[in-house]
């Protein structure tokens, strides 16, 4: 990369990083993914794990996730229907990956990051 | 936190996590923060090295950055007067931890992810 004159600026020209920043973006996106860790949970077992999403949030983030192929949703034909969302390999490995990392540097960095934020000079 | 009833949901009510997905949203931060992996570089010297960044974008893009703690601009009292561009260690940190665990991922899966989103299913 470091050989072509526009080495960096293609960084942003990839898809794929504006498709993986933006599920860093969404700030109920991790937190849903996190719930998820320990095995596939129903809709209503979500709302309890993470207690403090809306209906209409968590329905919009289920969807994203969904959409970019870090969970799937399992219908099962019963009544009333049942649907269960667990993590695919895809969003196992986002996990355990740069989710972990950003995760690590929070709560090492994260303080400074706010004090930083605090103290900044008027522009 | 897992003791918590609202433990997951306490994790979004945590700024810092807010603060930090925020360095990860703005397209141009961690390209900016790349190019000044190798040392200081001065403004003109990041336009070269980034290549399709605009003016304004790369202005604003400093300030943020600046703002956040991440870099700072060493200005020298010179004619015509010079402004230098370094990582801080906390920038330097934020750059091998997070940055560098997302861009191995999406090294390793970001064609899945792309993948994922052209075939999604309409709702």
């Amino acid at each position: 990369m470091t050989d072509h004159p526009h080495g960096r600026g293609q960084l942003m020209a990839d898809c794929r990083l504006r498709a993986a920043t933006d599920l860093l973006t969404h700030g109920w996106d991790p937190v849903v993914l996190a719930a998820l860790r320990d095995g596939p949970q129903r809709r209503h077992q979500l709302r309890t794990a993470i207690g403090t999403i809306s209906e209409k949030v968590l329905t919009q983030t289920l969807r994203r996730l969904t959409d970019a192929g870090l969970i799937t949703a399992q219908r099962y034909a019963q009544a009333p229907p049942r649907v269960d969302y667990a993590l695919t390999a895809l969003g196992t490995s986002f996990l355990e990956g740069p989710m972990a990392a950003l995760a690590a540097w929070i709560t090492r960095h994260g303080d400074e990051l706010l004090q930083a934020q605090e103290h900044r000079i008027p522009h």
